[in-house]
């Protein structure tokens, strides 16, 4: 049985189902014997995204299975950059064909678009599920038409969608995992305190050499003290926990404190072999954050492009709405920040040299 | 002498100046005995970003140059989409070309980022000659730092901005090319009397017919006739000029009313041949300013990764000043707005057999 | 019963069909017990490619109706240039997505590249329709394996597929369309006599030119000789029209002669505004036939990165087959050589003012 | 003075040095006294193009001196990968930009084409320093004009090429360094041996299910034999070290046995911690080859299209020559085809205990 499935003679069409996918385009204007030739691509592009979409969510589930764990493996964290460099290729994509629904003018797509009333994109069932995963929160969303998001959808979709609401998405893993990470204090190298130091030494240097030089101008002189002052500011969050926690408290930072500070360590040191990987990964999730909203940002342009000032389907503006959601609907905004506590590598607290070894391979360590 | 000139044997490295080209790279790091590698891909990026700038001003001139005439020949509208198709292209790579400088990572970046206090890339000339040609103008900006945009360039420089913000950029050359269109009141066609039938003939129907069908939910009727009157308020300017007259004083609407209503037919019956390059060229225009504008976007989002919240080498902050211009440095937002504008081409005014023909070529009318 | 139609409450997913295509995806994989995550790439990207296949051939068919004429429509050639973007647009993504699949790496595929013997992309009935219809005729095609491509369909598809071979694809239509130029001899203008005049002038002045310069190198001079030569060699097909026919015959020339000279009239007067969308039309075909032949090659490229040496799941070596039909398989490569027999602007036969006029629109001749 | 050189205060235009390269651009055209707009772009795209090449070697270089050692930094390793990162990001931009050129049609390239003789992207310095940085060999270059390719360099120029061809390229290095893999042979565990144990009995179970199976068609179970067959004769030249030495003689390998088993240890076992960082190196070097072919394939597609069959500016046919370097120019072949020795993992060598631990981090394996 086993075998005979096994040697099954395989062919194209049936194996990729191409009866239902390539059957499943179904013209409104056909039926209702106004055929619109532009219709078809508003329906191919459609499920073209909604394809993309399937597969990202594929992705983003196999990555949090792999971060659902009170260890995760080291070979995981490769395996996962992997997968968010494959997510990030089809936003790529996604982003790029925007371009071709952009050959279809706003007067062509008038020839069909009475016929719609009131689908909408933000019916997207996969939509939701690749936010609910990345992290969006239901009190971080915007509101559109003053009910919740899930309201659109089925009973069975809704309970689906509240129990991912419920679950683990990959921000709070990435967190708990950042929480777990065991560099912050070895060996008598106390991370943070060590950084501490290095951050004042380079602002008390910098400042005495700013206020010295004789042959700068005043205009410049003020420029670069105020650069160091707001510079100083912000690196006072992290020296105080207390301050983190009240940012967090009034919502503008999200990640905890601890997760920041192993954020910002492996961001310093990512050139130790054992950080490599796990930069990778932090970085990778900047970079699907960022693809995301310029995906959401040429939505939004599109649909501007599209209706102008119109009304969209379901009844709203879309574009505004759209294009709130590339500012509000950020969900590794924190990650991003990040940069902003990084200081040069030249002023970088040096590690001791038995820490250095130890943040490498077993076999290189060993010699 | 000039065969001598024509004749002259021409190498590829003397051609392209690659002398002045290649030796154009001198690393602050490297003068400052603390190389940093990835200077050489800040100095080599921005000078190919301002080589495109140079090249799209090139043709942007050579446009205006054409459209600066009381009469328009007609080639030169086909050779200025051509024209605004390369401009379209080279958009396109500066904004992929964005990818290539995020390989550069914010640590990497604050090796050398101090050496170039303050220098920005708001000092970039050729930008803002772009923006000059296109069509911003100087009340429309946003200011940065309080000062003007211009106080950061050389004397010679400034007269040369000033000399084109009061010369014709291409915005008002397309505005006097639209009200010149000879095609508004054409053998006893008035297409404004036309479309206005056309319109109000339009919503009556479509308004009984929603408030007749009794199938419909009350929720879903409400969304229909609510878009409804969206959109009947929308045509009140153009039925109106008085209107269009106080948005336009008020800001909100930028072009005249007769360019208007000559974009709008032009959108409208861009089938009719001799309509079909002028309709072109509108969305060229169109595409010009929506791809300018995800270049700012992503320019923005790629000081934001590197920076984080710190202030730019120029003293503000470089994020949210570039942010506000992708919303407020449109240019050509009221030809994109025509959009509102359109019905379906199933309600379109009849065209008169008689001018039809006249639309045409002059070899095929005369059959 | 119509009006009920019409105001049909659509729904997103419904509309799309989103149960069949989001249900099309049956990993052979689990169904064996041995899940491969990345199966569901693999299929998926599949089921894209297919989509977008389905669109260019909506596009294509649309076309090929509106040339299927003894008189195209003018307006028809403005919508199929649009047509043709599109198509453009949509072949763009179509290779940029290889880089998707490209994230699967050869281990990866591994895993379940077994249990898919012996489906093929060969199989694909969407991508012949597609070649087929842009002309690709049965015997300028490499066979594989020995058997007619056609063998592995089913028997309706295999009649499908020899109608659409029987009928005439868009290379007949737009050869037809071109033999029909009525700009060949007009008032008086020969455009033959008089192109064959000009070229004749430019190389006989060039020839000696080039040996009366003193001061060049013999070597350069010979350069010079030798292009010169090989030009005039070519033009001597389109001086004489049995050398074209002969050509023909040899099969190294498709394209009839009198399609030939019209191209290349339309080609040399594109900015006069009759041949200006004509002109546009001949040079998407270009871009169609040039971005399709870059997807073979990425697909090629992709084949042999999965597999190196090992043969296909079709049993035969994909990449070499899939390399040779970037070479064979061109469809429009007569309009390629075009080029060919450009000469520049500066010594083309100068248009009567009469012709000139003509060629313009109505009501622009009129005045 | 140091002190004054840090604070110098650097101004964005002067910084990057605009009045060179901004002033780089001298018409042949205008020289000459017949403005050709489209020179411009010619001339400024190839300075972009030099530029991307400058930034390319940059990198290449930078990676070459890291690899130039008996002992490579684990570090290092992600640094290089992060370099090829770029350069391939840089190379996607280079391949996108060759539609801008292609925006410049043949008939406004003969506007200006006659002035550039004999100048040829033949003359491209940086390029051939690529090409030599890469491992491009002499003896493995296609002759172009029957001249060695460095006979157009100026004598220094020459000298300098000389130079690096008889230097280390990429493709020595990286041989070199995977030579001196230590995994080979490891606390007891041959990798060769364990590998060609699990590839024969893949073979042999494969081999006899599709004997057995009695319901396969006998077509098929002869496809499968065959590809079976073919499968078995590559692994031959990796059992039998004589072989490989044989293919190196006659050319068609030109990696040592020893680097190609590395390689191949890598990519088997690239989940491995310590494996991941290496394989991420492979990787890069393929994707960086294949992506240099794709734009050797696009510019000769573009030279096609433009010229046709007329001979180049450098005197031979531009097409067929860099057409024919897409094929014979791959430095990195031997690595892609590692693909074919690829077997499934279910089918790997399982590694001992001991020995998984050891190739992961000392901190993780301590514990």
């Amino acid at each position: 049985m086993e075998t005979e499935k096994k040697y099954a003679s395989v062919h194209y069409a049936k194996y990729l189902q191409l009866d239902k996918v390539m059957g499943a385009q179904h013209l409104r204007s056909v039926e209702l014997g106004k055929p619109a030739h532009d219709e078809m691509l508003f329906i191919i592009i459609h499920q073209v995204y909604e394809l993309w979409f399937k597969q990202i969510v594929h992705e983003l589930v196999s990555v949090a299975e792999m971060f659902d764990t009170d260890k995760v493996e080291e070979r995981n964290i490769g395996i996962s950059v992997s997968r968010f460099d494959r997510v990030i290729e089809i936003q790529r994509v996604m982003i790029d064909q925007v371009r071709v629904l952009e050959t279809m003018t706003p007067l062509d797509f008038l020839d069909f678009r009475n016929f719609l009333i009131p689908a909408s994109g933000f019916q997207s069932f996969q939509f939701r599920k690749m936010e609910l995963l990345l992290g969006l929160k239901k009190q971080d969303r915007l509101t559109y038409n003053q009910k919740p998001y899930s309201s659109v959808f089925s009973d069975s979709e809704q309970k689906e969608l509240e129990a991912m609401e419920n679950g683990l998405s990959l921000t709070d893993l990435i967190e708990k995992w950042l929480e777990r990470t065991p560099f912050l204090e070895l060996d008598g190298f106390n991370f943070l305190d060590e950084y501490r130091k290095a951050v004042k030494n380079m602002h008390d240097k910098e400042k005495a050499s700013i206020r010295e030089t004789s042959f700068i101008s005043e205009e410049e002189r003020a420029i670069r003290l105020k650069m160091l002052a707001g510079t100083e500011s912000y690196f006072d969050e992290v020296f105080d926990e207390k301050k983190h926690i009240e940012a967090q408290e009034s919502g503008s930072i999200k990640m905890s404190y601890k997760a920041t500070i192993a954020a910002l360590l492996i961001n310093l040191y990512r050139d130790e072999p054992i950080l490599r990987m796990p930069y990778e990964l932090l970085r990778k999730l900047v970079d699907v954050d960022e693809t995301f909203t310029t995906w959401r940002y040429r939505h939004a342009q599109m649909v501007l492009r599209m209706l102008g000032k119109k009304t969209g389907t379901g009844g709203s503006s879309g574009h505004d709405y759209l294009k709130s959601t590339t500012e509000k609907h950020h969900v590794f905004r924190d990650l991003h920040n990040i940069s902003t506590l990084l200081i040069p590598r030249s002023e970088l607290p040096v590690l001791p040299d038995k820490l250095k070894r130890e943040l490498g391979f077993y076999i290189t360590s060993k010699k």
